[in-house]
């Protein structure tokens, strides 16, 4: 099959490769669409290395077609949406039974394809995590970003005050029009005084730089995820600000997940997020699709930082 | 009455004060026996002011008797246990009908006058907030203060596995009596190195000092609770460690939380703690009783370090 392969100078090339075998619990799936990820980037660099056992391929989402059901019983042919370790760069994917989800009603593979890092992310760390209720006021940083503007709709749905930062008018227009209450450009504006001891739940990207700024800005009881670290890895934490808050800072990541576990949030993001999609709550935006053999170009687009909605690659 | 008073050199005196008025929901507690925390050292020493509209007299717990029901309804002559936002240093308090308790049955005044913190704060934080299940691993620091003997018995009756750290052999000993697994000397050993990636919770007196071996000593999915600082403030956080791991802190404390908040604490301990004092399944240890009129003695035992379990004061 044709699969891409990261070179030694870190650039995306099309090249045969094996196509993957099954082990027990996996389907072979014929891929169809491809999502591009923030992580993506961070593995073809050396960053993000796949977790033991799987596959070296980029691409951690993707639409497609049940070619071989191995010993799962379900049915060839059947059009899937998968969760992945990694190995979607690529004509075939193996994978588990419990990260298969059913394409929503209306979408296209495209579209769902480039919705799943993003609803198993949001939903895992807001829903199922830290827990969203109608009234709280949630931060969201980089909201015209793929997790931004996801969870802007999802929150406004589920009733809360949405306030985010981004770094020009266009992105915060973006945000306003999707619902967001309070729009910050963090180039002009500290957030942490604008929003001072009033964010009960902060979904956060950004890491270390903003760590101080996010306690300041938490309300009592709160509670911030981490699921980035664009701005570093190691921050000072005043541990005192946070216990006068009763705070709590969760860091969370997917891919790295027990396959009950990711079958857990699989299962959830479907029940509850699957249906938002599907009557037109939560609108999906994509920025752009490009063939496969230009994922090179795909990243490079994605690096700089124009891009609002979700890269795909069509297969 | 009589209350103790903290001098401008911070010295705790036995003076005449003004017995507390009650507001609705209060009742009036003549005093039987108080116990003494290290919060009470903070507070005298300046660090640790009263939440707004509270008491400015020492002391966050006693046991007595219901003097004044005001408009409450309890019973004149009722034993009850209270936990407080100050006050208790004094042969009156004010108490919020929510934060009293019933003295466990066969404890004396000085025993449930020096359970009620110990009981509330590891039951909220390990019971409610951080929750323990059986075969998950629980590492205690400081496991022979009153904090930490309590929570190892706690934990050992839910099946958990525990470690501790302690500074000294005699301190070490007492965890082991007490039911610990895991004895680690601080002073001859690094608990992150000896635990590393192990510890399913965390709970946590230190602070900053240790934030970052306690994230080493962190278990996938664990959860640490930081609920004293008397290792420092401000701490390095590393993010990116916290994130491999899907890691949680909180810090929190019980004093400024809403009365809402606390009577909801209150009743959770009695319902689940209670029962474990009263079949002698967790046992609690007094160090001394001394008289009210010598709360600075009291203090300075404490502050000395060599105190095994809780110190009263008698009223």
């Amino acid at each position: 099959m044709k699969a891409i392969e990261v070179l030694d100078d870190q650039q995306l090339q099309l090249t045969d490769a094996e196509k993957p075998q099954l082990k027990p619990g996996e389907v072979r799936v014929k891929v169809k669409a491809v999502g591009v990820n923030r992580a993506d980037l961070l593995q073809a660099a050396g960053h993000y290395p796949p977790p033991p056992g799987t596959s070296e391929v980029l691409g951690l989402e993707c639409a497609g077609v049940i070619e071989d059901a191995g010993d799962t019983g379900r049915a060839q042919g059947e059009r899937v949406a998968c969760l992945l370790a990694g190995g979607a760069y690529a004509e075939y994917v193996a994978v588990p039974e419990g990260q298969l989800m059913p394409i929503p009603d209306g979408y296209s593979f495209e579209e769902a394809a480039s919705v799943v890092e993003v609803a198993c992310t949001v939903w895992s760390n807001m829903g199922m995590l830290a827990g969203l209720e109608a009234g709280q006021t949630l931060l969201i940083h980089g909201g015209a970003g793929g997790i931004g503007t996801f969870a802007i709709q999802l929150a406004k749905h589920l009733g809360l005050q949405v306030a985010v930062t981004a770094g020009s008018e266009e992105k915060l227009n973006i945000c306003k029009q999707l619902g967001a209450d309070i729009l910050i450009n963090y180039k002009e504006e500290d957030f942490a005084e604008r929003l001072k001891n009033q964010c009960d739940r902060i979904l956060d990207i950004i890491g270390a730089k903003y760590l101080d700024q996010n306690v300041k800005a938490l309300a009592q009881d709160g509670h911030m995820v981490i699921i980035g670290m664009q701005g570093g890895v190691k921050g000072e934490l005043n541990i005192g600000r946070l216990l006068s808050k009763r705070g709590t800072i969760s860091a969370t990541a997917l891919r790295a997940r027990e396959l009950e576990d990711k079958a857990r949030i699989v299962r959830s993001t479907v029940e509850n997020v699957w249906p938002l999609l599907e009557d037109g709550t939560i609108k999906h935006h994509i920025h752009a699709v490009l063939p496969l053999e230009q994922a090179q170009r795909a990243h490079e687009m994605l690096k700089g930082g124009e891009v609002t909605g979700k890269l795909v690659l069509s297969v």
